[in-house]
């Protein structure tokens, strides 16, 4: 029951038409279309299906046909989803609408009530990473990410309700976490071990890259100016993950720089290196930094997708070892929702920022595979996970990682990074 | 290169021949036969690659054809192969050979001098998760077990040195392991929250009730008597997982015997269900208890094997849903050597207690899957995680969780288990 998808080849099939080496308008508008409607399927799933009317929140762990199949609530989806709604309803006139607002206040509500607890080091306040569906915690970790994406929906909250003790919130939590990055990781309860050598995982300067770009978003110049040398300081970390003299981005690198020893420092994360490239695109576009951009594009975008795709199935590997040891995550070689995602928005951005026709040529790669996979047709919302050859692993829709997040986010993003494309009417489409 | 492997339905080949009906004192001879090679082959294969004979201990992250990819020790594989390699030079004629005595008296000394660390509670020990080469904690985990591996290594070890210190020592350290079970695990770390219910998962028993076989067997009264109540404990805690009017065990309970809710509760782990179930045989055969060996057979060994074996490509899945929800472990799935280690053990113990035949047919189908899909006949040692499909997904023969003990331990066990069968000419066999 696990198992139905389309055939193992199904990713080299045309369905946009996209490869047929003529890119026209046409193409992007059916593109387009089919975003939109994707976007709006997705919303009514989880409209639909993710709704605590008893405790407030959102349930995340969500089957093939929308039955909720645990009750426990995780943190970062609860903010991702409150996140989600407010840009939504904040920068859509079809999402401009009650009941959308409302189930983000009810959410934003319930992370506020729930989901700050005390830290380890006194003063200072943690996430937890899961809540009971009545909002006991039930784990903490002991990373950043719980409190960015508390923040995520804190500001974004903030900015459809007029909130401005929301807004103080996430600016709080936010000094806390430059604190904890930049000053002193003792409050976040890891053990100081001699062997537990200090890392620049990617994932941090990309998160905190992310919150000052959603701090600073159309806000005065103080408080652009508090978060610019921030903003800097989060691009330099991410550029030191571009190893191997520019052949490889690599997740794990020393504070300084270099490559690591072993597996860690071999890491490699293709999707993440892409929702990087876009992060980095966006950043390079507000300062007008073109040698940003041109780094972006030739290593952020396209190096992993190089490196990343599947050249016998089609598809991103999730994990892979530079040096082509196998890596030691079991799902190494599954196909996941999310770097595709990030691919998509990615090499999107990328054309709509140089129109270089080869970017549109892999965006529609990706595009058909994506399109022939994820989507489940039949009872909506995206299957998340998928098997190296493309069929569905596990057929769950939501789950402790997969929420409210990435499906509609990248359709967001597409379907506006177009409507900017196709409203200039140029013929380099 | 991850994608070699025999076909997909190769599982149902018949190589043993024990499926073609008959049973026959050859084809049990054939197949030990095959077990004694294989042991002889795996041995081999940790003797010339895993031994660091610069700091010592043992690589375990050792890559398809013997190389290292990863300096890290993870200490519950040290611990293990210090195990092993005592339990094999200390019972097996043809192991009891100085090179392997001297392997494991130089895991034993690293293991000595840098596993433990200090605990968050003053005066407690705990052992790292993994250290540098170098023998430099880099994590400790929150949970008893590489306190349990290194329990099991001094003891050992004690047992072929005759080093009354080191049983000292594991006895020292098993008294603590008590007291976090079943006193105060504030000693382990974790943080205590209001949604963080207690639980019984069945890993603890388990490996208690392993320690308490190990700690007493070929000792004195005295030692009996000390652990005789653990023991029972641990039993009646393992019999708690008989859940749904006896129809399926569930990995997690509470402490009071009760289905706990959601995916945690609904848990299954067919391999560990099977691997408690030779650990109960064990030990009804020392106490003579018969029906705790029935319902180990019913419950632990036939049942885990009817839910737990996939019908359509074979093997047994690592983890399921009893409810039939899509477990939400990426891997769930997946085919990993360990499970059928343990169940070639607990059915062939299971069929030397018992004699049932359809015992016998059971061994067979789990002993042909296993041997035609998880030993490299090109480089030696068994591979470790195959796709549901049966290819292998992984290629690397050692990593964080498989070292040299699984493996050897199934084949160190059913060996003497056949040499047991085969000995008592019974024609019922």
């Amino acid at each position: 029951m696990f198992m139905q998808s389309p055939g193992e080849d199904s990713y080299s099939r045309n369905t946009s038409g996209f490869s047929q080496g003529k890119m026209s308008v046409v193409k992007l508008e059916e593109c387009r279309e089919r975003l939109r409607t994707e976007l709006d399927n997705v919303v009514d799933f989880w409209l639909k299906y993710s709704h605590d009317n008893v405790h407030g929140g959102f349930f995340t762990c969500i089957g093939k046909d929308g039955k909720v199949y645990d009750e426990l609530k995780y943190v970062w989806l609860q903010g991702r989803q409150v996140w989600m709604y407010c840009r939504l309803y904040r920068t859509m006139d079809r999402f401009h609408k009650p009941e959308i607002l409302e189930a983000a206040k009810a959410g934003g509500a319930f992370l506020r009530k729930f989901a700050r607890v005390p830290g380890t080091s006194s003063g200072q306040w943690k996430c937890a990473f899961c809540l009971t569906r009545d909002g006991k915690a039930v784990k903490i970790q002991r990373t950043i990410f719980s409190e960015c994406f508390y923040i995520m929906a804190m500001d974004e909250l903030s900015r459809v309700t007029g909130d401005e003790d929301m807004q103080l919130e996430a600016e709080e939590m936010m000094k806390q976490l430059i604190y904890w990055v930049q000053k002193d990781s003792s409050g976040l309860g890891r053990p100081q071990l001699p062997g537990d050598i200090p890392i620049n995982s990617m994932a941090v300067p990309m998160m905190l890259l992310c919150l000052v770009q959603q701090l600073v978003e159309g806000r005065g110049q103080e408080v652009v100016q508090k978060y610019r040398e921030l903003g800097n300081w989060c691009v330099q970390q991410i550029l030191q993950h571009i190893q191997r003299n520019g052949t490889a981005i690599l997740e794990n690198v020393s504070p300084e720089g270099s490559e690591l020893p072993g597996c860690l420092g071999r890491l490699q994360n293709p999707g993440h290196a892409l929702e990087a490239g876009w992060f980095l695109l966006q950043f390079s576009a507000e300062s007008g930094d073109e040698e940003l951009q041109r780094t972006a594009i030739d290593k952020f975008v396209e190096l992993p997708y190089q490196y990343g795709w599947d050249k016998e199935h089609g598809g991103l590997f999730y994990f892979l070892d530079v040096d082509g040891h196998c890596p030691t995550q079991l799902e190494w070689s599954m196909k996941l929702w999310w770097p595709h995602c990030e691919a998509l928005i990615a090499i999107l951005m990328a054309y709509s920022q140089t129109k270089r026709p080869e970017l549109l040529e892999r965006f529609s790669q990706v595009y058909e595979y994506t399109f022939s996979h994820f989507p489940d047709a039949k009872s909506g919302e995206w299957f998340g996970y998928l098997t190296q050859e493309g069929r569905v692993a596990l057929d769950l829709k939501g789950g402790p990682f997969k929420g409210f997040f990435h499906v509609p986010r990248c359709l967001y993003m597409c379907e506006r990074i177009l409507d900017d494309l196709l409203a200039t009417k140029d013929s380099a489409i």
